[in-house]
């Protein structure tokens, strides 16, 4: 299983359906069509993109189903980006080494790109003419779940109010399933609803999800105490500036790196009973836990 | 027809759903779910919900039916009204006679709260049982587009980049019906798909929605010259200040009026084919003329 090929390949086909799906920067509100494509093509490694195409796989669906699902969780994982970064939220000028979206087009259109892009994933999910209604519909409905109120958007309101705070460790991964969990953990189970996945497997899947949305934010908790500001194209050491609950902080490096492990083994073993077209799935379970960006 | 009446018994219906929907402010995400809560319930007209439930009734459909769909208009519509708000749009203090959500919240979980409404929007969208899974996915396509870059979301940024401009006529027309017409196109269209209108009607009614959505805005510009603060609960003359391109500052307030009474009797003449069933919007489309808030 070459991982790098595997993620190359995905990449390429969700960056030419992103490049079809976002608005052309032309006309009257060309501003507006720049910032959302400056953020979504800033060099992301589209690893939820990836997640629910592999998932898709590993039950048996097709690719080409699953493309626009996958795109859609970039564009909400994009949104999240450019919202996180405003001066009101984390107020970070630099962005994968390059200014971030307000940096580049002001607040007010980086706000509103963020919002243009969170309401494109809704009409991308929706559209996909092979696949059944009724998986279509279950599947914006997860993605809304995911990137809400009960997901990705109360774990990062958990996190601010978390700044300057000590915070105990179910706390801290509560905030961390919430705000980074979530969204993956959706990818994964979007993928196997687009296949139609049994009940059984997406279960199966969910676990591994769960496993490695979480493994996911501890190996990021643990690049910004350990990373190297080039690789990562972001600033170092943010978290313990600005307070922020993480792993490191509350449970040491060492401690923190044996959870991610831990995590990286309970994804695996979720995913025990399916056959190789699972391998994808696998390697990028490793991928994050291993990443040094 | 006693509009007054149908409002009020519609406002309630929407209430109470909105009461069940959105997230009790509990736990650890309080006060992102009070923000939501302060601006939903901030004590709106909730004129497109009636709309969405007023062109089911046109189409021989049921209102239970389109309720959560009148439901996502309304969360889309308040998510636009906090994020106008922030400081950095259009800086307002004061919303309906109360602090604007930033004001009462702070800008980082206003932004947040607006995001999680929008989200809100298409799982209530993708969420109504007894319809037609067909019906609810071109529901939740529609409002993707109707709010989003081709839409409501364009609409705004053409909106602020016309600040302190000279702007032609048409291109206006053109800002009022991308920032307000099109959110109350898709809410007449969107209660017709429900009702599973056939091509003619929903041709029919996306004339009447285009009529009154423009109507509206230029309402709304007429009130902002004419109104007064006690009964909008807004600053008025703010257009003026702001030298935001508006009806009134282009072409004045009598020609205002004149092509609001115009898009009116368009907006009649393109419903005319329709029974007694469609009284409700008939008058709905008289009241926004009408309103002096």
């Amino acid at each position: 299983m070459d991982l790098e090929r595997y993620l190359s390949e995905k990449s390429e086909l969700v960056n030419r359906t992103l490049e079809r799906l976002l608005p052309e920067p032309e006309g009257y509100a060309k501003n507006l069509a720049g910032a959302m494509r400056y953020s979504v093509f800033a060099g992301g490694k589209r690893i939820r993109p990836a997640m629910v195409l592999a998932s898709t796989e590993a039950c048996g669906g097709k690719v080409e189903d699953a493309i626009m699902a996958a795109c859609a969780f970039e564009c909400i994982h994009t949104y999240s980006l450019i919202h996180d970064d405003l001066p009101a939220m984390d107020n970070d000028d630099i962005r994968r080494g390059k200014p971030t979206c307000h940096k580049a087009f002001g607040e007010a259109v980086a706000i509103l790109a963020g919002d243009a892009l969170l309401t494109l994933a809704f009409e991308a999910a929706a559209d996909s003419p092979g696949v059944k209604m009724e998986r279509l519909l279950k599947v914006v409905a997860e993605l809304a779940r995911a990137a809400g109120y009960a997901g990705m958007i109360g774990g990062q309101v958990m996190d601010m109010e978390s700044e300057g705070v000590d915070v105990a460790f179910p706390v801290l991964e509560s905030i961390h399933i919430h705000k980074t969990g979530a969204l993956i953990t959706s990818a994964v189970r979007c993928g196997a609803i687009i296949a139609g996945a049994k009940k059984g497997e997406l279960e199966k899947l969910t676990g591994y999800g769960e496993a490695v949305g979480l493994s996911f934010q501890i190996a990021d908790d643990i690049l910004n105490v350990e990373g190297r500001e080039e690789k990562l194209g972001k600033p170092v050491r943010s978290d313990k500036r600005r307070e922020k609950a993480a792993y490191p902080a509350l449970v040491g490096v060492v401690e923190s790196k044996r959870l991610a492990e831990e995590l990286l083994r309970k994804s695996l073993c979720a995913i025990e009973g399916f056959d190789e077209k699972a391998e994808p799935l696998r390697a990028i379970a490793r991928f994050i836990v291993e990443r040094r960006n």
